[in-house]
């Protein structure tokens, strides 16, 4: 009886594992270029049940992430309870799309814009145990966009004195005419120069 | 005789590399940064008379260049013949700017922003033989700007059969479901599946 015994332990943990298995068709690919396009799994083929994909964006400070949806076609539901693609940063979520972008448009993106607050995007796209009628997924497409801190900085502690340089990727600070940029890269002084007299009488 | 001869010879010779090096204040700075700062010599003091400096910027393929002046304070004269900052491509004269932005504006730059065609620009600064109201000089700022490929196309050949993206430093095309693609990366077509029937009769 005992290798009988052992074969049922041993059946148990093959059904464990490949329970586990259909179940890892969750995962995440993390994304660092400037500009891509995701796609639902098997695009432009119907997406599979129970998949489960995430895409984590990350671009360089200074810039956010722009996001926007060329095709959509999702099971359609209250809430987008059952399939659904979800836009996230850390702490936030963006908007969540489900639905078919020619009948049910009340939840798809259409022509939306997504953009990140930050340097971080995180997209999730999730497929329930059903798709019987063969929904197609999505198509979209990201790209860094860069900041424009001189007009978008709101912590006024980091901003410029004078005058405000943006450029893609960052921003720099400079000073009007006769004023020199303190060390600390944002603040102006009236320029002094070498020729400082600290006393009351001297000769030149 | 023959020495002094010699000596006259090698004084000509020396006078001749005086002028030169005199002539030679005019020179060529090359810049291959993103954003930067160009003052004209000496900045914030007065620019030196007989001098000549001209720096050439290039910015990656995809970019432009925007250049702007925070001050300017030049002599004035007729056409900007005698001091002056020009501002060029390879085969354009983008602008010409001389005088005082306080008082002789008519020639200055202003709030003007000189955006140059493609992906080099030059500029040159150049001075007479006086400066005796020491007039200042300038001080500019420039930066790469991302070309938007997809509106601003002028070669129809290039531009996309269905969707156009643009990115920071370039472009992309992407066709409407149910279309591929071309090699050609511009061009869609209808996708045609594996199961392609080139027969009139089959068994499927």
């Amino acid at each position: 009886m005992r290798p009988t015994f052992m074969s049922f332990r041993w059946l148990l943990l093959y059904y464990a594992l490949c329970f586990s298995l259909s179940k890892a068709s969750a995962h995440t690919v993390e994304l660092n270029n400037m500009f891509g396009q995701i796609q639902s799994p098997g695009y432009p083929d119907s997406y599979p049940s129970d998949s489960e994909v995430t895409w984590n964006i990350t671009v360089p400070d200074g810039f956010r992430i722009k996001l926007y949806f060329m095709h959509f076609n999702l099971e359609s539901s209250y809430l987008c309870e059952y399939d659904y693609v979800k836009v996230e940063t850390e702490d936030q979520v963006l908007a969540t799309f489900c639905g078919r972008e020619t009948t049910d448009t009340e939840q798809t993106p259409g022509q939306e814009v997504v953009l990140s607050p930050g340097s971080f995007m995180s997209i999730t796209f999730r497929s329930d145990f059903s798709n019987e009628e063969r929904f197609t997924g999505f198509d979209a497409h990201y790209m860094a966009v860069d900041v424009d801190e001189c007009k978008e900085r709101e912590d006024e502690e980091l901003s410029c004195d004078h005058y405000c340089h943006n450029y893609i990727g960052g921003y720099y600070c400079s000073c009007r005419f006769g004023y020199i940029l303190h060390t600390d890269n944002r603040t102006c002084r009236v320029e002094c120069s070498d020729n400082l007299f600290t006393q009351r009488t001297g000769v030149i």
